[in-house]
């Protein structure tokens, strides 16, 4: 089997953090070139524009998209156009027209497309997802809460409008909500907490209405001390935990055994089996009940944020 | 052929303007009963509650939700669960998620669902929908201005979140747009201007990208003199305007003839064609938009709004 040759286009945290690792461990792709005005990565060739990529690597099939959410757009319809098996890094568009606009692209275009939600492949999830198959939901309460100073240093284009503020790792829950939760669920009030000098939340509560069942969720940047990213919930059979973000289970605090590649590698692995299927995924759902609550949210001024 | 029973639920402005008329001229609808906390019509049968509705009257097989967004998707979920044809005053709820479930409930349900536009409906829109099928767009504007104090008096609740402010009026233009306009578009920014004491914008400016062109509308609800409800295209086969929110249709300043029911007496026509089809027309891409703009927009401050 010769691996898949791979670009990727925006060389930030995300991508040294997780991509160009898990893109290294993964014997079905190769990492052939990035995109980036800021420079590459030493051995590796680097093109400025994606479009400069396209004309020189046509040997080069695949691309992954790592840049912020508000830039996108352009690249992955530029991507898809030309015929690349093309990722995307969370949350995968700045606008839900966007994404769908994508999802509807790649199709007629007949290439693999994958909005990547990566807390969709924590080591718990799959598990979790299959336990509240068969349970009544009674309740279910997430907490989300972390620390921005500490996950996005330095990163000012967080707070612009069209990159979510808090609702980025929000968005992280709810990617896992809607994987294991497979009832329809809609938002029914939200308050969004802004520091007075940023554009974006820097908390937001939420409440959404299940089939007999409410769901709450509270996100914080603020947090110190260490992340809370978990989700709790209750049915007439036991209450479900997951912790750490998803990597561990808890039923009736019993931690369940889980296993999984980590969340960057089983991604990579998946993008892997869509190309091989000719396949596409493509959610938009864990966006809508952003955006959502942005629509439907109440706004709160709170204290400046100045990191 | 005997007249569909219909009940109307929610008998404020726009039942006792439009629906309740529109209603009256058409032979294919009898209004049936109403459905109202505070009182409904003389001569004709009124419940407190959808649920005594549906116990009361089950000769009565079809309902037209007419009471504001924010409470309308359980009334929805109600009426599609008993089996009723069901059409709702735009928007078709108060979240993209909800639009989207009741969709999925009434397909399962196998009843109809009409989420109405009504400016759709509009005389000139089929017209300026055909003209446009074969030309190459280069610029669109859209100015939908109008004096809220006018048109929404005394309706506090339309600038409590989830009621849309300034777009309530504006998703008019975008249903128009998504209509006559069959490329994608997506919203590329977005200035939301908020009076300091509401919780809904009183004026947003939008800008969305289409293929090879821009397009950009101005909402206004601070708008005195008269409403502006226009919508300019300019193509390279010349420009297209649709004025007076659709009922007059301009190529090249020549106006067309054109003809139609009006607006609501054609929202019913169609809703008879699709309860005799047993088809269903849920289109949420208008307020997509609009949640988009939500999301994207950078928020202003303006002046406080009284009435």
């Amino acid at each position: 089997m010769t691996a898949t040759k791979i670009a990727i286009m925006g060389v930030g945290k995300i991508a040294r953090d997780q991509h160009i690792p898990a893109i290294a461990a993964d014997p079905r792709f190769e990492l052939a070139a990035t995109v980036s005005r800021s420079g590459g990565l030493d051995g590796v060739e680097n093109f400025a524009t994606l479009s400069e990529l396209i004309a020189a690597r046509p040997d080069i099939p695949a691309v992954s998209l790592c840049m912020p959410p508000s830039v996108r757009y352009e690249a992955a319809a530029e991507a898809i156009a030309a015929g690349k098996q093309t990722m995307l890094e969370k949350p995968p568009g700045a606008t839900v027209a966007e994404v769908l606009d994508l999802a509807r692209m790649a199709e007629e275009a007949g290439v693999t497309l994958f909005a990547t939600w990566h807390s969709r492949h924590a080591e718990g999830v799959a598990a979790a997802k299959a336990w509240l198959a068969d349970k009544t939901i009674t309740a279910l309460r997430i907490d989300w809460k972390e620390d921005v100073r500490k996950w996005h240093p330095g990163q000012d284009w967080i707070w612009e409008p069209g990159n979510l503020g808090v609702f980025d790792p929000g968005i992280n829950a709810l990617s896992i909500l809607t994987e294991i939760v497979q009832v329809p669920l809609h938002l029914t009030g939200a308050e969004l907490s802004f520091p007075e000098n940023r554009a974006a939340p820097i908390a937001a509560d939420l409440t959404f209405a299940g089939p007999g069942f409410i769901a709450e969720a509270a996100f914080d940047w603020r947090q110190e001390g260490g992340e809370i990213w978990q989700i709790a919930v209750e049915t007439t059979a036991g209450t479900l935990r997951l912790i750490e973000g998803g990597a561990r289970l808890f039923l009736d605090d019993s931690e369940q055994t889980v296993h999984g590649r980590g969340e960057y590698p089983d991604l990579y692995h998946r993008f892997g089996d869509l190309i091989e299927g000719g396949a596409r995924d493509v959610d938009a759902t864990p966006l809508i009940h952003v955006a959502d609550a942005f629509l439907l949210g109440r706004r709160l001024v709170v204290e400046p944020f100045n990191e």
